[in-house]
């Protein structure tokens, strides 16, 4: 006990905790000796001190190692998954695992839900009618080894030490710490019995790091460490000012995420996707350079391949695969109510954390984890970033149960549009790359 | 809640806080609004970003209004106390509190028990037979008006908070920081009803201070943050090198104690005691200046009115006074075994720790809060520092239940002389004082 609180006060000098002393203290959190009060000096300690790499992978190692770690080394091929640390409007995920899986690279993604501004992919899941994310790791073996990709919610038995240490940081100001980031991020992907990762990390207003500088910092930090925890790591920085794509909402997004299979999303919303997934088939050994995973990626979604996996991935997940040839049988809100320009111009901005606190109001997304969200309402954008637009015009549609449950939104997504008389040049909307 | 996570956020990021945030941070944590955990993480942030005098002085006061505050102003004259972070060897209270009483001006004692190597006061006054500290607020008041000082301990009632935080920062690595430390102890004793306070900030390798210069800080932010809170304060710096007087144990002591009242303690300990009864002779405005306060000091000690407010105090508490006239009807230990010097030469220092240490295996000590101490065992020095020994001559005696309880000790007390060839050059036991 007395040497715990030396692990503690050796952090709070800013020494460097050996691997060995990093796991005693998890291990000695998860036990119940080192109380939830003693973690949380410890965090602050390390929040403001700071974690060496060394410190962070087995600090990682140590919140992995806390619960079920999944052996998928029976499935051929390289597991490759990808982590996003979360936008608005960012359905990537549901495009991206059909796509991978369809050129032969194996996609284990466990994701998780919406909180605050930022959605989640397991709510845009379950607007698929029947969709369970809630399978066993047997389950979500089999269908990977069948389908070539599954995805489902975190299960309780992973990383639990990570769980009660988010907990702890939410309610003690040691969220935005880089080390204590990486190290919840990694834990619960290394789980998943992955052989690589690509990380989003993804930048500017409606992102969880404002500027490229912390994302640049966080980028760097999740490659060194998953590349010293053994994994082929490889992360990418994208745009968030602006919502991805045109669609904010469970069943609006879906469709969108779609519409990526058959080649017809917006401009933005593809580039990700193929961005990502191209890193993906880099990570897997199924392309030999960046063009020619782009020029797969092509061809899955020209053949057809793409949209038969995602259909086969939602059958085996219990869910109606006729969504992918007709979304239209997920729900849809039975009002909609547009936004109109107050003036000609270009759309030089388009606020995404206003966007994204706007879908939380109309029941999108959720403030507290345990909310319900509605899948039908939402917003679609019918201008975007660097659009011309003619007063009167409609800027969105809000989409909504009611005409009253819009009422309160229009002015604030009104707001988030930023009309001028010049449009900015258009942005790459990867910033850049960073591997190991 | 949001809030008071962003309390700790701003603490974190080195921001200083109102005084109203600081008291909400304690009144909700009294409440069980803010959590253990949420305390704790604030702690380590305080801990190192520190806290203005401003931030101390908000600390101290919601800290001392967490609980009961003792009215004291229906007792004619400033109340004065005094605290001392602790050493070994420490008896002063005893002596000082009849003392200061006997020059007119109250002292309203709430004092400690001996935790580690230190000794406590309260450990010290049980030696006497029958004596009583734990009294109502109601006798305690009593007692100080109708003898002129009372010595108690600390009831549940006085500084909740302050208890909760410390026992918090007990096992966070948060206890070595100057403005919790300050506002743990200023707290404590301006909830007594005192008007004034010396400070004895012991320094050496006994005290909690390990070095001049971080006495020095704990010294000076005490005098500010207590004369910020209304108080008269000075604070002294001791040394605590070798234990002071040549008693260490509690019936040891405070016989020891009662020597100083007749004016035959040795030089350290009438020396520590005159320089604080002094201080609070000047503070209670009973003495013009320093050689005036010594004069009247050593008045009460040649005509006896010392020894005799010791005799009321200790009837008055339930103890017999005869102790005084005859301090042998306190437990003794029935052996007592020689320490022997092993060449000849000059004692150059004596481990003040390593003594205190070897007192707490004896039992006159405790290793954890809720020990039971053994009044009768302890050690005595037979040569203290600058004084010539002959090899095979006695150093120390341990007064022990029985010979084979003493054998561990007798090589640590050994090891804690250092013997030379040559005595350093006498050092004034007070090193400096500290007033506003």
């Amino acid at each position: 006990m007395q040497n715990l609180v030396e692990l503690i006060a050796a952090k709070r000098d800013g020494r460097e905790l050996s691997p060995h002393q990093v796991k005693r203290l998890i291990e000695s959190f998860v036990s119940g000796e080192l109380a939830d009060y003693q973690m949380s000096a410890f965090l602050m300690a390390a929040f403001l001190r700071g974690m060496s790499d060394v410190e962070t992978v087995a600090l990682t190692e140590a919140m992995l190692e806390s619960g079920k770690v999944l052996d998928l080394s029976h499935i051929p091929g390289i597991k490759v998954d990808k982590h996003s640390t979360g936008g608005v409007g960012d359905k990537v995920s549901l495009a991206l695992v059909p796509i991978v899986a369809a050129c032969g690279v194996p996609v284990p993604m466990v994701s998780g839900r919406g909180l605050g501004h930022t959605g989640g992919t397991l709510d845009k899941l379950e607007a698929i009618p029947g969709f369970n994310v809630n399978l066993d790791t047997d389950a979500f073996a089999r269908i990977i080894r069948e389908v070539g990709g599954c995805m489902i919610g975190q299960t309780a038995e992973v990383a639990p030490a990570d769980k009660r240490i988010y907990a702890l940081r939410d309610v003690t100001a040691t969220v935005e710490s880089v080390p204590l980031i990486v190290a919840s991020i990694l834990s619960k992907k290394l789980a998943e019995g992955i052989d690589a990762l690509v990380l989003d990390v993804k930048v500017g207003k409606g992102a969880f790091m404002k500027d490229l500088d912390q994302a640049r910092t966080l980028a760097s930090a999740l490659v060194r460490v998953g590349t010293r925890a053994g994994k082929r790591v490889v992360a990418v920085l994208t745009r968030m000012d602006a919502p991805l794509g045109r669609t904010i909402g469970n069943a609006l997004e879906t469709r969108e995420a779609i519409d990526v299979l058959f080649g017809r999303a917006p401009a933005d919303m593809t580039e990700c996707t193929y961005a990502l997934c191209a890193e993906m088939l880099l990570l897997g050994d199924a392309a030999k350079d960046m063009a020619h995973a782009r020029e797969r990626i092509a061809e899955v979604i020209r053949n057809g391949k793409a949209a038969e996996v995602m259909e086969k991935m939602i059958a085996a997940q219990g869910g109606d695969p006729g969504v992918v040839r007709n979304p239209g049988i997920m729900a849809s809100a039975p009002h909609v109510v547009p936004v109109l320009a107050p003036r000609s111009g270009f759309v030089r901005g388009i606020d995404a954390l206003e966007m994204g606190l706007s879908a939380v109001t109309l029941g999108a997304g959720r403030t507290r984890a345990d909310q319900a969200v509605d899948p039908a309402v939402g917003i679609v954008l019918d201008t975007h970033l660097g659009e011309k637009v003619e007063k009167g015009a409609p800027l969105a549609h809000v989409h909504v149960r009611s005409v009253e449950q819009a009422r309160p939104t229009l002015d604030r997504i009104l707001g988030a549009f930023h009309i001028d008389d010049m449009a900015d040049p258009p942005r790459p909307l990867v910033i850049e790359r960073i591997e190991s």
